[in-house]
C-alpha cells in the first residue's frame, strides 16, 4: 500500500464523496454523529458503479503527473455520476466552474446536497458535469464517442471505462471495431477499461460469467492486447493496476494491437457487504442505494456513518473540509487535470473552418426548371474543397453511402479512412481519409458526435429512412446541446450536421423498407433553440444551405436532399435570397401576378416542388385564368408560429403569403401531419390539405411513388379543382382527364417497366 | 463434382433464375439469341450476395432430406431478393402461393419480369417472398431474429446467413451473443454462416479484412465453434461446404459450444470477372447490377447472355421450363422445404393463448380515487399467470427491466432466461426462464420480432425514452405487418406488444437523459390498420388493457403505463366499459351534471389524469358554480376522425362529448402537439389547449416536473380561468392563489427534497 498510499487516499476521498453525495444534506465532515434530519429524504444515485469509476481515475491521474499526458475519460456507467462530481471537485475545477462550491466543508456541503435533488444537479454524468462529453443514461456509445475524440488529436489519449452491462448493447458491442479506423499517427489512443463488476440492474452481465479464456479471445479477436486486472484487497489492486497501466502507455507506443484492461472488481466496492443478512456488495443489490429507509431506521444510520467513516474521513480533508496534500499533490495540472480538460469543452478548442466560396460551385441557371442537376454532386465538389481546407478539423461520416449518396467528388481530396488490410484493386482506401465509411449508424453517429464535442466539425450522410436507427442517440445529443446552451461555461460547438439523401420518393431499388421521412418529426419534438430542418429544393439552394449549417453552433442540422436529378430552380443569386428568406414565391410559376391568389401552390423537398411546378404549368394551360401562387419553403420552422420557434413567421407574414382564407394545396416531402402540426395556429390552417407519404409504396419507377401517395401533378391538379370554389362544374373534364392520366401513366410503368418519357424529362413549359 | 452434381445443378438454376430476374423481361430460356428489349430498360437488383445465399441454400437442402431436419433460412442480406424468390420457385413454392407464376417457361417469363418491376415484387426478401420472417433491408437484425425463432422450437434449425457488411452494425454485433440465453433441451438450434464476401456497397467488409487469426478468436470468444470454407473453385467449394455441413450438425448434438460457418467466397461469385477492364467479380462493383447499360451497348448484351449461358440452363430446366429431375430430387419434400416451413408463415402455427381471466386480478375500488395501487404490480400478477398457462408459447422481454417495472410476481413463476455460468447468490435466474433480460433494447426486439413470426407471443416491457432505441426496428416491422395484410396466404400473426414503463413523468432518478415520450409520434406515422396506442390511467384500466393486446393479432400495440402508485379510478367493472368505449367522461369528477359544460378538462395519460383530477377538485371547491366536464382518453386512436383511423369517432360522437365551441384543456402524456395532430379536423379544435411533455426536465420531484411542463394542478386551474370567457376578472385572485402555490410547492421541494405531504397524498375530496 505504501508505494500507492496517495493513490488510495485519493480514491478513499472519491469514495467518501461520492456516498456523501447519495445520502447526505449535511454535516457533510461527519463532525457529529449522523442523525435523520442530514439524510436526504429521498436517496437517489447510483453507487454499484462509482468505486470502480473513481479507482480508475485516481490510477490514470498518476500516468498523467508521471507522463505529462494529455487525457479525457468517459464513463461509460454514467449514472456513477457522483464519480464525475467528486472529481472534479477534488481537482478544483468544480469550485472554479461552480464559485458556491467551495473546496470547503461549506462547499461539501453544497456539493452532497445539490445532488439529485431539485434545483439541484442530476444524478447522472451531463453536461454540467465538468470534464465530460458522455452524458450518463442511455448507454452504449462511450466507445464510439471515446474513438471519435480521439481522432485528429494525435497527443491525446481517451479512457474509456465501459461498463458490463453497456458492453451487451449493440453500438457498444461493434464500438470495439472502432480501432480499424484509427491512425496511429495523425489519431490520439483510446484505452477502453472494461469494467466487469458483475452485474446490471437486476442481473449478471454476459461478459461477466463467461469462461475467462473466453473474454480474452473476444477481445483479441476485436484486434486489442486484453490485460486483466481482477480482485478485490485494495492493496493488492492498487499495486496490479499501477504495473498494468504502466505496461499499457508502454504498448500504446509500439505498433502492435492496442491495449485494453478488464478490470474485475466486486459491484460496490467498499460499500456495505450485507444488509439485513443479503449480501449487497458484489452484487446487483449494490447497483443503486445500497442502504435505504435510513431517515428511519437507526441500524441503517448507523450502517451508513460506519460505512462513510471507514474511508476514514479525517485522514483526508483538514479541518476545514479541504483535501489535505497527500490527496491534492495526486492532481495533475491546470488543463491536464481531467475535469479540466479543454478538449472535453470542445468550444474552447473550436476553429471555426475555412470555407470556400460556395457560389464558386453554382450551377448555371439560365432559365428556372429547364435542366437538371444532382444536387448531392454539386455539393460533393464544395466538400471535397472543404476537406482539403481544413486538415485534421472536419470529417464526413457515412454508412457505406458517401458514393451511392453522389459526394464522389470528395474522394479527389481524400481517402476514406481504413487502417485493416489492403489490397490492390481498393480504391479512395487508406489511412489518413477524412471520410469515414462504416455500415454502423450508431458509430458513425457516436464518432461524430465525440468529435464535434471536443471542438471539431463534420457531416453525417445518411439514407433517409436508417437515420431512425440513431433517433435515440439524436435524442440525447440534443438534449446534451438543450443543457449545454444554458451553462455559461460550456462554449459553443459546431453543430451537428445531417444529409438526408436517398429518401422516401426515390427509392426506386429499395422499395417499402427504405421509405421512412418520419426523423423530421422526431427531430421536431426536441427545443426549437436546437434544432432546424431545411428541404432545398435544387443544387444551388442545397449549397447555400450547406454553408449556412456548416458555419452555425448548437444545433442540430437536418438537411433532405436527393441525389438523383432534380430541375435547377434557382440562380445563385436567387438561391441565397431565398434560402435567407427561408420560403418564398416562386414568381415564375405564379399567376397571381402580385395580386390575391385563388389557390396557393406550397411545397416543400425536391419531388413534391417538382410535381407542384407540374401541376402549375398543367394550371396555367387548362385554366389560365386562374390565378395561382407557387411556394417553396427550405427552412421547415418558418411555417411555425415565432413563438414557437426563432425562424417562426409571424402570423402577418404568413397571412402575406399564404392568405386566410384561399385553399393551400401543400405538397410534402415528409408525412403530411408536420405541416398540419406547424401551421395548426395559424388563421388559413383551416383551408389547409396537405398532400405527402402515407406509407405507401413498394420497388416502382419515381412516377409511380408519387402516384401511390397522391403527390403528384395530376392528383394535385384534381386537388386544386375540388378545394376551389366554382371550379368544380365546368372543370368536370379536365378533372377526368387528368385521372385518366394517371389511369395512363401507371400502364404504361407496369407495360414498360418505367415511366413515359414525358413525365421523365419534364421541363418547365416556355 | 461428381458426388455434388445435383447441388451443383440446383446451384447454377437458382443462380440463372437470380441473374434473369434481375435483367430480363422476356425470353427467359434464351431460346432465342438475347436482344434489347428482353432486357428490363431499368436494372435493379444486387447480385453480389446472390450466388453466396444460394449456395447455402443449395446445399442445406442435402442436410434437410438426408436427416428430415425441419430449417428455416434467414437471409441477412436480404437484398438479394432474387435468391429466396429463385428457391421458392424452384421448390415449387412460389407457384403454390402464386398460382399464376407456374413452374414452366411461361412462368418464369413472370417470374423475371415481374421482380422489382411496377406492379411486382420487391427487390428485396420481403413479407411476399416465401419462406422468410426477415425483411432485407434494413441491416443489423438477422441474428436476433434467427434466434426468436428458435426459441422454444426445439427440433428447428434456423440457418442465418450474416452479410459481411450487416456484421459490422451494432445490433448485429451484439446479436452473436443470442448463444448464452439459448437451452438446448428447449430451444432449437441457430447455425450462423457468417458470409465474408469481402465488400459492402463501396467498401470492404471489417471483418474481411482482419487476420484469420483474430477472425477465429472473435467468434471463439462470442462462444461458438467457427468453422472456415473459403475458396472460389465450384467443386472444391461444393466438397469442403458439404463436409463442413455434416461436421457442423454432428456438432449441433454434442454439448459443446454451438458451430458456426465462416463462409468466404467472391463477391458476386461466377458472374462477370471483369467489365470494361475493370475487376468486378471479387469487388464491390459485383454489388448490385454488374452489367449496367445492356440495352444500349451490344458489348454488354452479349456478356449477359454469355453470364447467363454460363450456367448451362439446358441442363437445369426442359423445353417447357420446368426445372429438371437432378434440380428438382434435391427438394425437400412438403413443409420441409424452407421456402414452404409453417414456421416462417408463423400464423399457421399459432395458437391462441390460454388466459386467465384478467377481472380476477382487480384491484378493489371502494370510491375512485380514494386509493392508489402501482398499476404495473397489479399486471405482473396476471402475466405471471399468463406465463404459467402458456409454456412454450409465451415470453416476457425487457433490457434488465422487469423487476425495476414492477412486473416482479412473474418470478414466482419463472426465471430469468440464462445459459452462461450461475452463482449461489443469484435469484430468479436459470435455464428454462420465460423472461428474457439482456441490455439491448436491439435484442429484445428482433428476439420478440423472430418469435412472433414464427407464431408465438409476447410482450416487451421497457423505459419509455429508450425504445427509441428501436425506433427503426418498430418502424421495419409495422412495414412488414402493413405489407402482410395484403397478402392473402400469411396468416395473422399475435401483435407486437410493448409496456412502456418508467416513464417520462417518474424519472425522479434519472432526469433529462431518461424523458422522451415521442414514440408515440413514430408509432402513430405507420398505417393506421397496424397501430394502437393505449394510456391507461389506472391498475384496473392496465389489466383491461393488456388482456385486449394480448388477444389481438398483426398490430403493434403500445401501452404506458406507470410503475409508481396512481390513484384508483375505476372498478374493475367500470374499466372494461371505459377500455372498451376507449375514452369516457369521469362523472364523478365533473360538476357539469349532463348539462353543457362551461370547459372541458382531457387528459390522457397517468400523471396528467392526476393532475387533471386535482384540478378538478381546486376548480369545485373554488368555482363551485363552473360546470366542469373531466374526459380521460385510453384508447388515443379515438381522437382521430373515423376516416382515419378504425378506432376514430366519428365527429358527432367527439363534438357532443367535446363540444364544439367550449375551450378543452387538454393534458396529455406526451408531446402536446401529438394531441393536435390527432384532432385538427374536429370542430372544436380551434378551442382546444393541450399540456404535455415540452422537453423540460432533470433529477428532480414527481411534482416540480409537473410543474416544469406545465401540466401540474394548479397550471390547469389557471389555464382553465384564461380560457373560459368572463371567468378572467372575478377570479384574478384564485388565479394568483394557485401561481402562489407552485411558487410554494417549487420552494419546499428545493429546501426539504421532496414534494410537499398534501401534493404526494392527495385523493379525491369526498
Amino acid at each position: 500500500m505504501d508505494a500507492y498510499g496517495n493513490i488510495d487516499a485519493y480514491w478513499r476521498a472519491a469514495n467518501y464523496l461520492s456516498v456523501g453525495q447519495i445520502y447526505l444534506m449535511d454535516n457533510p465532515l461527519l463532525t457529529e454523529p449522523l442523525s435523520p434530519e442530514h439524510v436526504k429524504p429521498r436517496l437517489l444515485g447510483h453507487w454499484g458503479t462509482t468505486p470502480g469509476l473513481n479507482f480508475c481515475f485516481a490510477h490514470l491521474n498518476r500516468i498523467i503527473r508521471e507522463r505529462g499526458q494529455d487525457m479525457i475519460y468517459i464513463a461509460g456507467p454514467g449514472h456513477g455520476g457522483p464519480a464525475a462530481v467528486a472529481h472534479a471537485w477534488l481537482e478544483g475545477t468544480y469550485t472554479e466552474r461552480y464559485p458556491h462550491v467551495t473546496q470547503d466543508a461549506e462547499g461539501m456541503r453544497r456539493l452532497f446536497r445539490q445532488f439529485s435533488f431539485p434545483g439541484g444537479i442530476p444524478s447522472h454524468v451531463a453536461p454540467e458535469t465538468p470534464g465530460s462529453i458522455h452524458e450518463g443514461g442511455e448507454l452504449g456509445y462511450a466507445l464510439s464517442h471515446a474513438y471519435g475524440a480521439a481522432f485528429d488529436n494525435p497527443s491525446l489519449v481517451v479512457a474509456c471505462v465501459v461498463g458490463d452491462g453497456e458492453a451487451e448493447t449493440g453500438p457498444l458491442a461493434t464500438g470495439w471495431h472502432s480501432n480499424k479506423f484509427l491512425n496511429r499517427d495523425t489519431d490520439g489512443v483510446v484505452l477502453p477499461i472494461l469494467h466487469l463488476n458483475g452485474y446490471k440492474i437486476a442481473n449478471p452481465a454476459v461478459l461477466a460469467r463467461i469462461p475467462e479464456d473466453e473474454l480474452v479471445k473476444l477481445f483479441e479477436g476485436y484486434g486489442y492486447r486484453p490485460h486483466i486486472v481482477a480482485g478485490q484487497e485494495p492493496a493488492e489492486m492498487h499495486e496490479l493496476m499501477a504495473e498494468t497501466l504502466d505496461t499499457v502507455f508502454e504498448q500504446m507506443a509500439d505498433r502492435g494491437p492496442l491495449p485494453m484492461i478488464i478490470l474485475r472488481t466486486p459491484k460496490g466496492w467498499t460499500g456495505p457487504r450485507e444488509v439485513d443478512g443479503l449480501p449487497v456488495e458484489g452484487t446487483w443489490r449494490a447497483h443503486q442505494v445500497p442502504l435505504t429507509d435510513v431517515r428511519n431506521r437507526p441500524d441503517r444510520l448507523e450502517a451508513l456513518e460506519e460505512w462513510m467513516r471507514s474511508y476514514r474521513p479525517e485522514e483526508l480533508f483538514d479541518v476545514d473540509g479541504r483535501p489535505v496534500e497527500i490527496i491534492t499533490r495526486t492532481v495533475p495540472d491546470g488543463p491536464l487535470r481531467m475535469s479540466a480538460s479543454p478538449h472535453a469543452n470542445g468550444g474552447e478548442l473550436l476553429r471555426p473552418l475555412v470555407l470556400p466560396d460556395f457560389r464558386d460551385y453554382a450551377v448555371e441557371v439560365k432559365a428556372p426548371a429547364s435542366a437538371s442537376s444532382e444536387p448531392t454532386r454539386v455539393l460533393g465538389a464544395f466538400l471535397r474543397d472543404v476537406i482539403a481546407a481544413n486538415p485534421a478539423n472536419f470529417r464526413l461520416l457515412g454508412p457505406d453511402e458517401t458514393a451511392s449518396n453522389r459526394l464522389s467528388a470528395v474522394f479527389e481530396a481524400t481517402d476514406k479512412e481504413w487502417e485493416a488490410a489492403l489490397l490492390p484493386t481498393d480504391e479512395n482506401l487508406g489511412p489518413r481519409g477524412r471520410v469515414m465509411e462504416v455500415l454502423s449508424e450508431h458509430q458513425c453517429q457516436g464518432w461524430l458526435e465525440g468529435y464535434l464535442l471536443t471542438g471539431r466539425h463534420g457531416l453525417f450522410n445518411c439514407y433517409e429512412a436508417f437515420i431512425h436507427i440513431v433517433d435515440a442517440m439524436f435524442n440525447q445529443h440534443a438534449k446534451w446541446l438543450e443543457s449545454s446552451r444554458k451553462i455559461p461555461w460550456r462554449r459553443p460547438v459546431a453543430s451537428l450536421n445531417y444529409l438526408l439523401s436517398s429518401h422516401v420518393w426515390r427509392q426506386d431499388h429499395n422499395g417499402f423498407s427504405h421509405q421512412d421521412p418520419g426523423f423530421l418529426d422526431v427531430v421536431l419534438n426536441k427545443k426549437a433553440e436546437v434544432v432546424r430542418v431545411y428541404l432545398p429544393p435544387d443544387a444551388n439552394t442545397l449549397l447555400s444551405v450547406a454553408d449556412h449549417c456548416l458555419r452555425s453552433r448548437d444545433y442540430v442540422n437536418v438537411v433532405v436532399a436527393g441525389k438523383q436529378p432534380v430541375l435547377d430552380l434557382m440562380s445563385m443569386d436567387e438561391a441565397v435570397v431565398h434560402c435567407t428568406r427561408g420560403l418564398g414565391i416562386l414568381e415564375w410559376a405564379s399567376t397571381d401576378a402580385g395580386a390575391e391568389p385563388d389557390v396557393v401552390l406550397g411545397c416543400a423537398g425536391d419531388v413534391p416542388t417538382l410535381e407542384t411546378l407540374a401541376a402549375a404549368a398543367l394550371l396555367r394551360e387548362h385554366l389560365p385564368e386562374l390565378r395561382i401562387r407557387v411556394i417553396n419553403v427550405v427552412d421547415l420552422m418558418r411555417l411555425q408560429p415565432a413563438s414557437e420557434h426563432p425562424h417562426g413567421m409571424s402570423d402577418a407574414e404568413f397571412d402575406a403569403l399564404f392568405t386566410t382564407d384561399k385553399p393551400i394545396i401543400f405538397n410534402f416531402h415528409g408525412y403530411p401531419w408536420l405541416i398540419h402540426r406547424l401551421t395548426y395556429r395559424r388563421t388559413g390552417h383551416d383551408n389547409l390539405h396537405v398532400r405527402g407519404y402515407k406509407e405507401e409504396g413498394t420497388t416502382t419507377t419515381p412516377f409511380d411513388m408519387a402516384m401511390l401517395n397522391d403527390i403528384d401533378r395530376f392528383h394535385l391538379v384534381m386537388d386544386v379543382i375540388d378545394r376551389v370554389p366554382g371550379l368544380g362544374g365546368r372543370t368536370a373534364h379536365l378533372r377526368q382527364r387528368m385521372a385518366d392520366a394517371r389511369l395512363r401513366a401507371r400502364a404504361y410503368t407496369r407495360e414498360f417497366g418505367e415511366d413515359p418519357a414525358e413525365i421523365r424529362d419534364w421541363t418547365w413549359p416556355y
